[in-house]
Order: structure tokens, then sequence, then C-alpha cells
């Protein structure tokens, strides 16, 4: 096993073997869902390489501390108090960058392909024939809720997990969806923006006969400091989260997983003096 | 923005505010699916402090040079030619070497908490009152999809994208599964260890009425340079697995966001040699 000798080895060693960025390509690439430690390898590597980064409202703008020191950086988020750029712009900004030489780096929160517009942005680089890299990174669905304490899956409980997204293209609930039968198929739920829609999704699940009675969790700011969990039950998850004036970003999960945070909340746990 | 100065000042950066890893307690690492670019900083920052990695068969030996020269390691994967170690052993070693006032790394494949045991183990930890961590890791179902050039999601193909595992503790199909309702409610369907049992699931979802014609892939060794994609149909896929005999580890994916591999196939491209 090759051993680190020195500050300046392991360095090497962490990025041995990590792409070259290449002059005139796109990088797409998820952060994760804000622990910075949650950011892989590879995209470090990219920060560090990057001319310019397009970063998106979830990042920590901390986190482009990793970027070399003549980086560009532009917001593209699409909420908070700044003007929002929409998905066109965004796009024809990626390619326009890209064909100017620049090495881009296109950074958004948790995973770009879930839920997270990457397949677009990815199609319209294809199409103009612009190479490109999609770096995976931790959905808030999973690592969110591993920091609730609250595992996607566990084997006495369920052997399937559905994630969804509380609204479609239209900002409605989405209606391609055959709630029936996600009520009956979908043993444990985890849903991304959903906070809006969530009274009318979880009376939709008890129409199709799920129990009032099942667990349910929601979970702000996932992974951050400021995290913020509400227990409650599918029949009481929707009032709750009114009542405590959650806001978003926030997850929300149905199924009997949401118990088990009762003996795994590892998180409220470190945080606490040791003995 | 705070801008490295030196090497030295890069990498305190890369592991700044990261935690330490107690000695006396064991935290649950995901190593994410094969690429070593895909783990992420907690997962480095665990390798460089732990005084004993256990280690699954998904992880790649190479990966350990991260660890400190003097870390013991040790082998618990459930496959290959070695003995395999039972989930109940690899429990008991856990908390024994903890309570030795070991630094206790359990690095697994993936996420340790989608189909991972990581939930078991941590609730083992937790009767046992030894703290834990919980780091995420990149799940092969979404990072492995991507370096295949399928994204879980697409805006205009599903709103929901649903992760089962092929068989229960059985080793059978998962009975509890209601296939039914996961052929008529889950737009995409991501599938782990179900080479074995591919053609009576895929029947089942035939059954549950989905069109023999709808996209279909499998994804053997994803995020490696061994990565073999294979593309077909609902109605073909488990005969040409079989035909082309593809061996595990190998993710299933259903739906039509599989059709998008044909213009987002990054990761064949990038091999290619620049123009």
């Amino acid at each position: 096993m090759t051993q680190p000798t020195s500050s300046q080895a392991y360095q090497e060693l962490l990025f041995a073997g990590l792409p070259d960025f290449e002059p005139g390509s796109v990088w797409l690439v998820g952060a994760g869902p804000g622990d910075r430690g949650l950011m892989t390898l590879h995209a470090v590597n990219a920060m560090r390489q990057a001319d310019v980064i397009i970063y998106d409202a979830l990042i920590d703008e901390a986190d482009l501390a990793f970027a070399k020191p003549d980086v560009v950086t532009e917001y593209a988020g699409k909420r908070g108090g700044r003007p929002s750029s929409n998905q066109q712009d965004i796009t024809l900004r990626l390619i326009e960058l890209a064909r100017e030489g620049k090495r881009v780096l296109r950074l958004k929160g948790g995973d770009p392909f879930i839920f997270g517009r990457g397949g677009e942005e990815a199609l319209a680089l294809s199409e103009a024939k612009v190479p490109f890299r999609i770096v995976p990174g931790i959905t808030a669905g999973i690592g969110g809720l591993s920091y609730a304490g609250i595992p996607a899956t566990y084997r006495e409980i369920n052997q399937s997990v559905t994630f969804l997204t509380g609204h479609d293209r239209t900002g409605s609930v989405p209606s391609a969806l055959d709630w029936d039968a996600v009520a009956k198929g979908s043993q444990v739920i985890v849903m991304y923006m959903a906070m809006k829609h969530l009274s009318s999704i979880t009376q939709k699940l008890l129409d199709g006969g799920r129990r009032p009675e099942e667990g349910a969790a929601i979970v702000c700011n996932a992974t951050t400091t400021n995290q913020q969990v509400l227990v409650a039950t599918l029949g009481t998850i929707a009032e709750k989260t009114k009542a405590a004036n959650l806001q978003p970003p926030a997850l929300v999960v149905i199924g009997d997983v949401v118990h088990l945070r009762e003996r795994l909340d590892w998180y409220t746990a470190m945080a606490l003096p040791q003995e």
C-alpha cells in the first residue's frame, strides 16, 4: 500500500488519477446537500481547475474557497433575494463560456440528475457539441435523511424507496403520477420540494390506503448546522409543518423508517458534550 | 474568499472544520460506487484518522492508500473467493474494537443506508452505547447510472424514481412488494442485486401493465474502468443479460430515461481521443 510521506505527497495522492479539466468543456457537478465534507474529490478537483463557476442557490459560497485565486464565479440561483436566471439563460451561458475556451464548472446542490435539471443542461451541451462530464453528488434524499438518523432503507421495513418531487413543471402536484399506485407500491416515500403541496399530497396517500399513524418527518436545511427535524405521522405532518412555520429547502419522508431516528440520531448526539 | 497560498495551506483548507475521529467510536462510511473520485472529503478524513478499517468486497483496496501508515485493515466482504463474515460477526467486531479504544472505520461500497445493512450496524452500535457517525456515500443507483449517461430523473419523463432490491433476506424476489402497484406507480425503477431474479422481476412488471418496448439497461461495475452497459427493452433485458454472460455487481434500470444515453454517454466520449 502506498503511504503518504508528507503533506505534499498526501495531496498528490488525493488527486492522483483524477481527470484534467480540459479548456472548452463543461462539468456538471453535484456538491451534495450542504455539509462541505460531503463534497466528492471530483468536485474539489473540478473547483481547483475551473476558470468559471456557475453556482446555484443551494451552494454555500464559502465552499468556493477550493477554487483557484483568479476564478470567476457567477450566481445562477433560482430562489432568494437575488434576481434569478432562467434555465435557458443558464444553458446558453454554459455553451458560450465553453466556446470561449473556458473550463466551465456548473455547480449544483445535491446530485445533478435527481430533480436537478442536470439532464436538460447535459442535453443542451450534447446538442451544442460541447464536451461535458457529469459528477454525481450526494442527494439530500439519502444524505440528508442520514443526518436526521433516518435510513432510507432498513431490511426489516422496506425493500424499496421512492423519491419524488412535490411539484411538476407547472408548479402543481405532479399529475402524471398514479398516486393510488404510489401509496400502494412505495414502502418508503422521500419527497423533494413538497412543502407547498404537503397537505394535498398526504391526503392523496391517505386516500390510497396509507395509515394515518404511519411515521413521517420533515428535514429542513439537511446536513447543515441549521438542520431542523420534525417528526410526526402521515396524518399530522402537514399541519405540524405549517404550525412550526418551517421553511424550505426541506425533505419529507413517509414510512416507518422514521421511527429508527429515536435510536439513530447520531447527529444530535455528536453535537452534545462528550462524557 | 480565502485563497490557498501553498500546497500545505490547500490541504489544511480541504480538511478544515471536518470532525476529529474520537477513539472508541465507529464511523459507518459509504465509499461510493467505485470511482475513487466519488469518495467524499468525510470519507478521506475518516481514512486518514482511522486505527482500523473494516471493509467490504466492493471496496478497491488501492483506495485504502489514504489511510495512515500503521492502520490495521480487515476484510469483511460477503462475496468472492475469500471466506465471508456474517453480519452478526461484523457488528460484534465493530463493538469490540471500539471498546478497545480504537477509531473504527466501517467502509462500505455505495451508501450505508441504501440496501447496505448500515441501519442494522448503526442500531447495534446504538444499543451497545458506542458513539457512531454516518457518512453517506454516492449510491450506485444514482452515480452509476450517471456514468452510463442515464439520468435517474428527467423532467419531461419522470417525477419519481424507485430504488429497489432484487432479493429480500430470504434470497427470493421481495414478496413484501406490491409488484402490480410498483409497475403502475413507479415511473422509473432502478434495481440493485436484481440479476439473479431478473427474468421473474421483468415478468411481474409486464404483468402489471408495463410496455415490453419500454427502455431498460444493465450497468455492470458502474463507474469503474471495467464498466459495461447493455441497453435493451423491458421485454428483452433478462434474455440479453443472460446471453451476454454479464456478472454482478450490476444495476438494472427500467424506464424511458434509458434512451437519453444515446446523447448523454459522456463517459465513453471522454475515453475517446480528443480532436
